[in-house]
């Protein structure tokens, strides 16, 4: 079996791909509340803050908002989130402000750090995230993550899945796009990576929104390499 | 004795602060020439190209020239002390893009790996060099530095002391300029990062443009912390 030629480069997706957001903020939300003897139903609330999400970025993207880190859109829809679940009010400003960085102290998948470990061993490996450079390198301390640098929406001043984001981070590492992989567990940042001439990994992560998880259960693209995990990557390279 | 409070991150020049570019050069020019049995006077070589640097990225800095990543001027300035060097033509394009990337490979003081260490174990610590996110990262590898993300001019794109190199690099951070300390053994780059709020930290390196030195021989101005090296600096916040 002849094994896949190893890029210059490997940047990743972190959130999903890296990382299990949904339990990790459930658990922060839990702890923000607790102090106050408030009840909340913590994955509903997590779920719901990662659905406003993909609709907050999209000002930025189109060109109608100018760039803010992603550190100010989870403030705001933390509040936004806050009302629908009828909880504005409880929670001082520090103590808002403290939950809004729950992004920071997410819990990497098992896999994550070994494979990752493996991979920095053999190539350069960075995030391309849409967190900004600060979330990246405060969560990388929390998970284990030991990048060689950050990249991602901070380096391109816009939003993924915005071809900029790919492209601005080949650049800073002075690689033509063909010499670096894109890693994901969504076929839709793998797609847009494709398309301005980017490697591709796939790896799954089929409970990443949950046990009735639909989507991007399986590669939905030609890849270059899919993957079960971070392990399993390296694996294929031989590493 | 009262101990300075750690900053919550530091971020360091790197060229003549923390790895001896001078010596390091020299060496990549003796070799590039060897294989051409060329005698060279590769101290001198160095130094001619070390004085090409500043003049090189005052254009960018006007705005006169649109930025462009160190590496590129590295290159063009390294053809120009070639001819000046009587040299040009000898070497093959592709050894003189070889050369040219000797920035990635300067080896680091003696202290400065591990009095990095110690910092990193307490409080971020990033680059913020002129010099690109790829050869930063490339040269991290080569020397030993372990930084939690990549800072300075690629991030601004301008180069020091350009206030905005500075400013750009604590907004990466998501942190106010108060609460990051520059680290440099030049006293105009402190003195620039100072001027927009920064904390300063002075390393003594006496013998960085070699034995007859007479500039930045001493702090030259009021810094929050001075130092005779990396791990006087970590022991100087009980590192």
């Amino acid at each position: 079996m002849s094994r896949t030629a190893l890029p210059s480069a490997m940047i990743f997706d972190v959130f999903g791909t890296l990382v299990d957001y949904r339990t990790s903020v459930a658990r922060e939300v839990r702890r923000a509340f607790e102090c106050c003897g408030q009840n909340v139903d913590s994955l509903a609330f997590a779920d719901s803050w990662r659905a406003a999400y993909e609709p907050s970025m999209e000002p930025v993207r189109s060109g109608r908002r100018p760039y803010v880190p992603l550190d100010v859109l989870h403030y705001e829809n933390l509040c936004s989130v806050l009302r629908q679940f009828e909880l504005a009010g409880i929670l001082s400003h520090d103590r808002k402000i403290e939950l809004s960085r729950a992004w920071e102290r997410l819990d990497p998948w098992p896999d994550a750090v070994a494979g990752l470990d493996r991979l920095k061993a053999a190539t350069l490996i960075a995030p391309c995230s849409n967190g900004s450079v600060g979330l990246m390198v405060r969560l990388a301390r929390h998970a284990g993550f030991s990048w060689d640098c950050i990249l991602g929406a901070d380096i391109a001043k816009t939003y993924k899945p915005d071809p900029n984001v790919y492209l601005a981070s080949c650049e800073a590492l002075g690689l033509s796009p063909g010499r670096v992989m894109m890693v994901a567990a969504h076929n839709q940042d793998l797609e847009a990576a494709a398309a301005v001439g980017l490697q591709t990994g796939f790896i799954s992560r089929p409970t990443e929104f949950g046990p009735g998880q639909t989507t991007d259960l399986s590669p939905a693209g030609d890849w270059t390499v899919t993957a079960a995990n971070a392990v399993d990557l390296a694996g294929q390279f031989g590493l």
